[in-house]
């Protein structure tokens, strides 16, 4: 049995020994723990902290990082993003994803939901990178064609039931069309997958969904029958009250992507609304040609920057923010972890507490929500591995100049 | 002569070599530049920008980091910031400002215009610490009162020119009065220096000042005289056409800081508009207590996420954000730099470009404000002087140890 010793680390304001087992924590508390280990992680100065879950983006656009960006939306997408995605291989796809992880994971990132192309290549740098995903079957077309294929295709895979699973992810109402998402429907209830899709996201497919079906798209997707699956809706912006409870009936999750939102000026994300209609709101990030990084830990802070000048002062603190990147994510995918606590899944990040951001310290999240950057971050682990520690990952320098090599001008 | 050779250095997108001597850049090229040199950098692997001109903080608040926040703005500054700032003595001054100088340093700073008690410490850690300043001398009382005793102990010091310059510093028109105002503008033009206050912050001010004067802040202190001084104004959200045409005839600097804005919900600044009227932007944190941290690039990114969101995506490109944040605060500050150019003075950031924020790399400036962050920053050169190299700076782990050792719990 593998197991990890954390000694003298800083677990809610006490310093505590941490015990992991295989791929949970077994024993947490101020007394020794002189069981053998394999491994011992000093922790002193140090802090322990759920990871980031982060529920929606699409990991190889890294490889479009900084391609295109300061444009008008439609320039943007039919010159740029979409011109670029279609020379993509599969083998494009395994070497954007890889350098995604080393992202996410070098910013305390162990979990993401993805939709994109050649989605198996994604899977496989997944799988072998110790990261944990949700890989969506992403499908773009009007009606149901090939769906099932790309369902055998993954099927085929092999893959580790405790880091991976498959989500069905037809991409938004204005591609996919009703068949398309009938099928996809069907498929994930029958397999027992989420359902990963764009909802609301601009003003455009609102108005243009109330033209075509005389509803909004939350309406029509609640109409056709989509919304009975687990369902993950990313952006969500454009939501009448109505909508809201609908989104509630059905316990949808919503992914918030508030620098996506605003780079590409979509809209404002009705935070307060969503919360208060008891609808569950996880942190995601987008793709990396609209944000352009993986970062969560910024992504909490713009989201609580935003929300407070959208509600006041008072709105949405650092410990609710981090709850939204953290657990929140987790507990919608059922993945049992995002707390510290015996008996869940080892999933955590070791603060460095004397990176001068984090002095002085009153209050440990208030730094790492609104003084903090990915250098704060020590150690990452997932699922009771070591992912990265005093900042190294395996590999990265490979990865990275693999990018080097094959990408860099227009 | 103190010399540095900055070899195999992406420049422009060109791999160049540079000659620092003493203070300035003396040669630039893609030849050999075979002189002695008394320091050696190899640059492969990396671009030189110029570094971050933050021109608006209070350094020592980096002491009150975390200490309150999420709180409506009266009980935070009454019940929280001021008791705390109350008990500040000259050796807190100090520490936290050296505190400050090593997070500015570590994310790529080589300047700031400062505001806040005991400055004569701030100007003291900056003059050690080799980092450019802008020393205000602040003021906050209605009358003029003890303020040429206040200028009289600041000129006993001694700094180096090439680095430090004084600034008069009235807080803001609800705190100084108009004698207060009358009085630093007075010392200001005798002694050549510049003027650095806050204006239209808040809505409350605006109001409150066309209550008492029967005009905006802007008109107001135009009305006294104060903006026949070179000034440099902080916030400035609440400003009318008027008021525009006001700060430009006058060439005031305006001072923009989105983080603290959006964090204490003060209101939107009118980035499109005052461009338009052809003032003078630059770019500022604030202090450590409404931001929480001095990253002058997560401030850039942020400022057009916002501009972005408000009026479009093309609003703000990577490149006129990078300049407001570097060559127009030099400006601002006559610091002939801002710009890796012979004959400039030497100030510069290498760019880690291995690391994985930075590729793949189609627009260097669009991977450093959208996708980097500060450990993409490798080594920082102000005013001829390596500051940091290889993200360390002499010294940092003493200064750290004495922030932790003094303060960290209410």
């Amino acid at each position: 049995m593998n197991s990890i010793l954390i000694k003298n680390v800083l677990l809610n304001g006490q310093i505590s020994n941490i015990k992991i087992e295989e791929n949970l924590f077994t024993a947490i508390g101020n007394h020794a723990l002189d069981t053998h280990s394999d491994i011992i992680i000093d922790g002193t100065d140090k802090a322990i902290l759920p990871p980031f879950y982060n529920t929606h983006t699409h990991s190889p656009m890294t490889l479009l990082r900084g391609y295109a960006d300061d444009l008008p939306l439609d320039v943007w997408l039919n010159e740029y993003i979409w011109p670029f995605e279609a020379k993509l291989k599969e083998d494009d796809i395994y070497l954007g994803s890889r350098l995604a992880i080393v992202e996410m994971i070098k910013s305390g990132t162990v979990f993401f939901n993805d939709m994109y192309w050649h989605q198996g290549q994604t899977l496989r740098a997944a799988q072998e990178m110790g990261i944990r995903a949700a890989i969506g079957i992403t499908t773009i077309q009007k009606d149901a064609e090939g769906i099932s294929n790309q369902v055998e295709e993954i099927e085929k895979m092999e893959w580790d039931n405790n880091l991976i699973q498959i989500t069905m992810a037809p991409h938004a109402i204005y591609t996919a069309g009703e068949m398309n998402y009938r099928c996809c429907c069907e498929i994930a209830k029958e397999k027992g997958w989420m359902l990963h899709t764009h909802i609301a996201e601009t003003k455009k497919e609102f108005d243009e969904c109330i033209k075509e079906h005389g509803c909004t798209p939350v309406e029509w997707l609640e109409r056709i029958g989509v919304l009975d699956c687990r369902v993950i809706a990313a952006h969500a912006i454009y939501l009448t009250d109505n909508d809201m409870r609908i989104l509630k009936t059905h316990n949808v999750t919503i992914s918030h992507n508030p620098t996506s939102n605003m780079k590409l000026a979509s809209g404002s994300f009705l935070t307060k609304e969503v919360m208060e209609s008891g609808c569950t709101i996880t942190l995601g990030t987008d793709g990396c040609s609209s944000n352009n990084n993986l970062d969560m830990r910024e992504e909490m802070k713009l989201a609580a920057m935003k929300a407070k000048a959208q509600y006041g002062t008072e709105f949405l603190p650092a410990s609710k923010i981090f709850e939204i990147a953290t657990i929140n994510g987790a507990k919608a995918f059922n993945i049992n972890a995002g707390e510290i606590k015996e008996g869940k899944l080892a999933d955590a990040i070791l603060i460095d507490m004397n990176n001068e951001r984090m002095v002085p310290c009153y209050d440990l999240l208030s730094n790492f929500v609104y003084a903090a950057d990915s250098e704060c971050i020590d150690t990452v682990i997932c699922n009771g591995r070591i992912l990265m520690q005093n900042r190294h990952i395996d590999g990265e320098e490979e990865i990275i100049a693999a990018v080097k090599n094959r990408y860099g001008s227009k």
